[in-house]
């Protein structure tokens, strides 16, 4: 992957760089240590590697501003963080770029239950922000899989979704409002605790923008009442073409399941070697979750099961306990870790019509055996977010490479069939240079300009979203 | 209403705009006549009219393209204009503006729905959106209460919401992608049928915008299946505190209705003089509509019915047939009309959290005892949008202006309480110099340099939005 040619003159700054940096920050809140800053060198997309000038882990929307400010007048890029669980490499650095990490921003600073929000530092992960309400029987709804550690700023940043986004929609779904650092120290604010307050609809401009715009320290949440319930239902079939078909009927129904999830043969039987979930021998299999009380469960598993039935399933089976609901979830939740034990894997994000699924499958596995590597497939089925799994060895020189190229074809496959090339992981360093695939070039123009509003000097995330060619070329003409 | 001055340069070329629009139109798609023109001097918030240049009436995009190209070249500004039933004067023409209606522009271009979502041309009618599914058992989920007349057009411009928007979402939840030509005649494509695909997200930006940013000539419209079923509760009380309480509780019990409106004793009075609904002698009253099977039905209005028996309601009425469902919406939804029979009235449009019912209904109802004039306050008690009415006399000198002035002050109120200006109606002419009120001096710079980039001349449908001094200079600074 290629990166941008450090800033020589940030480089041979570093030391006056981290000095002042070391004025508005406690000492312990600079890492410019070669060996410390290390830790900071990758985000999950661990392909891409590059350690950065330095790290600084601020604790306040003042000292973000504080950092902003200096790195604005010193003209040093700057990589927003979160917790580094980008699968797109939306965290990766720059040689001459500070790391700005929000890990130590981890407060509730307001629980409403009488409004339903929650007001964050955007450091908190994902799953403690439920954590933080499930007293009172709340959730905060969107659920990516990496909930555990993923940071309430990386969700925004990349809009993220999870499984249940089917229901409850994704970032951008339950975000309310934001606090915003500007990349000259501005604090700004967007949205609030209630509907759109009118103007233009820059907090849905924030959401997702992968840290282009600014710096986004404080996060308004929806909350949510959890539900009474859960139960999924697992169907199996002998097709991926009629387990597809299966799904649209399910969306034409006009059920709405929280989650539809599929997964192909190869992925069933990793995850099953794996979780022991005792997933059936068979080509596909979908995990259907519907939620509310006993009686809203029953209705809505009655219609899928029978519309199931009328596609021939070779198994149809109802969790009959919460133990037996674990376990298949288990199975799907563990698809990833699965995977790793038996392959090096990359693991692709493109999004198609939900009535495209067969077709895709079809074509995803010709792609497949012409360049010879196994594709694995698991996706959020119900809103057509598929994550298509690429194994292959990377001991192997050129497999990554070949691997790079399949992932290529498989997400202008997305585009062709009227999709997109990403549903929830962004597009980071990773499929900057497909954006041409899915924007005519004055789309794309319109979406820098944008960005040239936010951060004339195009100092905030460099490399990331736009082809690396056009963002380069921006940000020298800035520089002059 | 203080308006722009024209520009002059315009006035004088008139006849020379006017044939060079007429060489990219049909003849009968540019009207200048002068009494033709009058159709288009005002939208609904009647109280300012000012005729227009001259209105031109596209039929496809390449149309409004062609317009665009010529009015950027000849520095004309352009208002766009739906069905012009905006409360918020968002399609005021000025003097040297030319009207760009959208009317003719209301064909179903696609329906598809396997992947459900339609198509079309923006001038179509929210309600005949509907239509083109409803045989299909399909509907599209926005209803504001105009949406028998109000073009999609306008509602992504004002991100218009409705009764049903509790459940549903508002416009923004609702669209997938446009068609936008900008200012220079461009032509861009935003979002699409699939998940955010990416980038910046340029769709919700211009959700929303008023005009802004471009013209949305096309949309993609989530369609949703129709449910089963639907049933309106009556719930009357004794006192707007505990009528907010009980709306409070049920919002917190997790029932998720699809619409909780509101009405106050003012309100209930005329709406029931009008509809004959048989609404009780009551100081609140509550209408609570839950969808589904009827199972799912018995289960909500239990629990609702639940809720509201210990906050010891006056009268608690579940419609029995369609026919009582009918006419206890017929009340509600006759309420604008019904004030109208008996006053001249201004409809505001705030938002508030749900929590801050009571105190703002009490302090609405001290401010309005102070000024003299009565308030009927009708509005989505669910997401805390309030629609204030607030009653006077046209004729009486004077009496415009008070009204305005208490307007003003409930929108004020609206925001200290954690609230914004508007809910749905958008900021227009009506709100742009409250806008300093809810947005910090940094804040509202953030958005007028996005503004900025689409439109850098500032021609597209001015004096809106903005406060009308900033929004000028800056229209000055970029005529320089």
């Amino acid at each position: 992957m290629q990166m941008p040619e450090p800033d020589a003159r940030v480089l041979t700054r570093k030391a006056e760089i981290v000095a002042r940096l070391r004025e508005v920050l406690p000492a312990d809140a600079v890492i410019d240590d070669e060996a410390e800053t290390r830790a900071y060198e990758c985000d999950a997309l661990t392909a891409y590697r590059c350690p950065p000038l330095c790290a600084v882990l601020p604790a306040t929307t003042e000292e973000v501003s504080a950092v902003l400010t200096i790195c604005h007048e010193e003209g040093v890029p700057v990589v927003p963080r979160g917790s580094g669980t980008s699968l797109a490499g939306g965290a990766l650095p720059t040689a001459d770029s500070v790391i700005l990490g929000v890990a130590r921003m981890n407060e509730v600073l307001e629980t409403d239950y009488d409004n339903r929000f929650i007001r964050v530092q955007t450091g908190r992960t994902n799953l403690s922000v439920t954590g933080a309400v499930e007293e009172e029987d709340f959730f905060y709804a969107p659920d990516p899989s990496s909930q555990l550690a993923c940071a309430i700023a990386g969700n925004i940043a990349m809009n993220s979704g999870g499984a249940h986004c089917l229901k409850y929609g994704v970032t951008t779904n339950n975000l309310l409002g934001v606090t915003m650092v500007l990349m000259d120290g501005t604090v700004i604010e967007l949205g609030g605790a209630h509907l759109d307050p009118g103007g233009l609809d820059l907090l849905g401009l924030v959401c997702g923008s992968e840290g282009q715009l600014g710096v986004v320290t404080e996060a308004t949440l929806r909350i949510l009442r959890k539900p009474e319930g859960a139960r999924p239902v697992l169907i199996a079939f002998n097709s991926n073409e009629v387990a597809g078909e299966c799904v649209s009927d399910i969306i034409k129904a006009g059920v709405l399941p929280v989650a539809i999830e599929f997964m192909d043969r190869p992925c069933i039987v990793a995850c099953e070697a794996f979780a022991k979930a005792g997933y059936p021998d068979c080509e596909a299999l979908l995990i259907v979750e519907v939620e509310g009380s006993e009686a809203e469960i029953a209705e809505q598993l009655g219609l899928i099961t029978q519309i199931a039935r009328r596609h021939d399933p070779v198994e149809l089976r109802e969790a009959q306990d919460a133990d037996e609901a674990g376990r298949i979830w288990l199975g799907r939740k563990s698809a990833f870790g699965a995977m790793g034990q038996i392959n090096d894997y990359m693991c692709l994000d493109g999004t198609i019509p939900v009535s495209a699924l067969p077709q895709v499958l079809r074509r995803i596995g010709e792609l497949s055996r012409e360049v010879g590597l196994e594709v694995a497939n698991v996706f959020h089925a119900g809103d057509g977010n598929m994550h298509p799994l690429i194994l292959f060895n990377a001991n192997q020189p050129g497999e990554l490479e070949k691997c790079e190229a399949l992932g290529a074809e498989i997400l202008k496959l997305c585009v062709e069939v009227g999709g997109c090339l990403t549903g929830e992981h962004g597009v980071g360093i990773e499929k900057r240079d497909l954006m041409t695939v899915q924007y005519a070039p004055a789309d794309l123009e319109a979406q820098m300009a944008v960005k040239d509003v936010f951060d004339p000097g195009w100092l905030l995330n460099p490399a990331k979203v736009f082809p690396l060619a056009v963002s380069e070329a921006r940000r020298a003409v800035a520089a002059e």
